[in-house]
């Protein structure tokens, strides 16, 4: 068992001052306890992009019209995208989950069509989705995230109105006002993110003030949602390290982690979005990330970025010289 | 000319909200008009790591015997250091310059001998080095700054005793009490910081409050010190990226630039160090590293750790299709 007492002391005897590689150090030890060895492994790292459409978006709770979404998709298929361009900066591969795009399904041999429907409905007015929906979306989810061979994983999203459904599934799972936890998304001013929020708060007066999470993301979640919620799941309980983005990722995780505690022991948090919402939903996980740059993209960006820490932790412990190894005195 | 006004239209073409990637498009800038293109490079980094002694040392102002550091130039040889391990596990070329450690000269093929003494003089007791050993030292670090045909240099050191060093240094360039600077270093305790603050503060006394940079380095310096400052402001002359790392290098950083303003447009500050001082030196500085990991290891560790992020910006610029390009719809 590889725990801190046993790992502890092997990053101790490394040929540094003790602590001194701060915040790399905890990421080593959670690294070797995911893969249970003193020497881990972060080589290979994927991104899987979810894209789905969300019924809200008509309703104008995003600076973008809806055809967005998909032009999206097509734009990763072509490798355009910020996530793409980042992603092949830094050796990581990556792909593109068709998870309920409006209008025809989209023919490209490299998209991965796991289809549920056409766009959510509505959340204004009635669920998002049916709760065969939401089954077909986990079960799509939890195969495709038990199914890497990568050391790490990254999720990514792309969907407008998509802030808004992440807002609405986090606040109820957390129990808070929605008008909390509404943001700027893509780029809202004032007068938006006020009909955004006004048109959240409608949303959610239509059910109690909490729910568990699979009703959350069934009243008002994505399919891009619920499949990266059972992905993380499943890529816990897979031993590979899961890197999460930014708020739309991180509601995912908090529904991950009230339906499986213990997959947030493989949960890296990479990047503090500058949404609005995401601080509520990091407070509630108890989490820290990585990195805080301003951005607030989606797209697994964030978890993109933060990989080459985790490398570089990994490296740490497997690789680096002890002080017996070296002969380097330690302190006087 | 590649200017702002240049640089933010393409920018804000991508297939991104205008400002979603925050400081990576700040990044993105400067890279562009450090190399003068909107198709920027930041595909190749060098790690130059300087090592030298400090007659300070030996008055008992660091956590380690002063035999750590020519132990630990044998371990970055033997590639053992989590310097050497980080720049594996990024892709960074990596290489270590003898400025002048203890000893006799380490005869080994792969390091760079720039010795110019063995250590410096206590600068309890006198100056630090001659002005003819600064002169020198200037000299070797120029010629090496100025070598690179990498897109991105960072610079990293390692000597016994240089956090009293750089306090020291950097106290005497902004006329501050150097008390407020000095830290725990590599890992005192608080009575090692006592015993350090007052050997500073006496090492302080001998000289004006305030000194010319060239002054500071040589009084208080060390010859690794000198050859930083003189490398960062040659690798900006040939517009090269320049990482900045933590406390000694970025009190470097600050000679840099009271010698040469117009280097620190190169600069890009990569972490900010656990150590105490640092923050009064980004504070001249203006500078807001991109990291805050909680390291205090130095051997350009945090500058190792950042430049994945500068891939990534300059990656975005050269590589993401604008909107144009990609079809993909503005705001409605």
């Amino acid at each position: 068992m590889f725990d801190q007492q046993l790992i502890q002391p092997a990053i101790d005897g490394k040929t540094k001052p003790p602590g001194s590689l701060g915040r790399v150090e905890q990421l080593a030890v959670q690294i070797a306890k995911i893969q249970q060895t003193l020497a881990p492994r972060a080589h290979t790292c994927k991104l899987t992009i979810f894209a789905a459409d969300h019924g809200m978006a008509l309703a104008g709770v995003s600076a973008y019209p809806q055809a967005v979404t998909r032009q999206m998709v097509l734009n990763f298929l072509a490798g355009g995208a910020a996530s793409n361009v980042f992603a092949h900066a830094l050796g990581i591969d990556f792909e593109v989950v068709d998870a309920g795009v409006v209008g025809d399904p989209i023919d490209d041999a490299n998209l991965l069509d796991r289809r549920i429907a056409a766009g959510t409905a509505n959340a204004l007015e009635g669920p998002a989705m049916t709760t065969t929906h939401y089954d077909m979306a986990y079960a799509a989810g939890h195969a495709l995230g038990s199914r890497s061979s990568h050391d790490g994983v990254c999720f990514g999203e792309m969907g407008i109105g998509n802030t808004a459904a992440a807002s609405l599934v986090a606040a109820k799972i957390l129990g808070l006002d929605v008008a909390d936890l509404v943001g700027r998304g893509t780029g809202l001013d004032d007068a938006g993110v006020a009909r955004k929020a006004a048109l959240s708060a409608q949303a959610a007066a239509r059910t109690p003030d909490q729910l568990e999470p699979a009703q959350a993301l069934t009243e008002y979640g994505g399919f891009e949602m619920v499949m990266m919620t059972a992905a993380m799941i499943a890529a816990a309980r897979a031993a590979r390290i899961v890197m999460i983005d930014g708020f739309i990722a991180s509601a995912s995780a908090l529904a991950a982690s009230r339906l499986a505690p213990e997959s947030t022991q493989n949960f890296i948090y990479a990047h503090r979005s500058a949404e609005r919402g995401h601080q509520h939903v990091l407070d509630a996980l108890k989490a820290t990330p990585l990195l805080d740059l301003d951005m607030r993209l989606g797209e697994g960006t964030g978890a993109l970025l933060a990989w080459p820490l985790v490398k570089a932790a990994a490296a740490m412990l497997r690789e680096m010289a002890s002080f017996d190894d070296a002969g380097v005195s330690g302190p006087a």
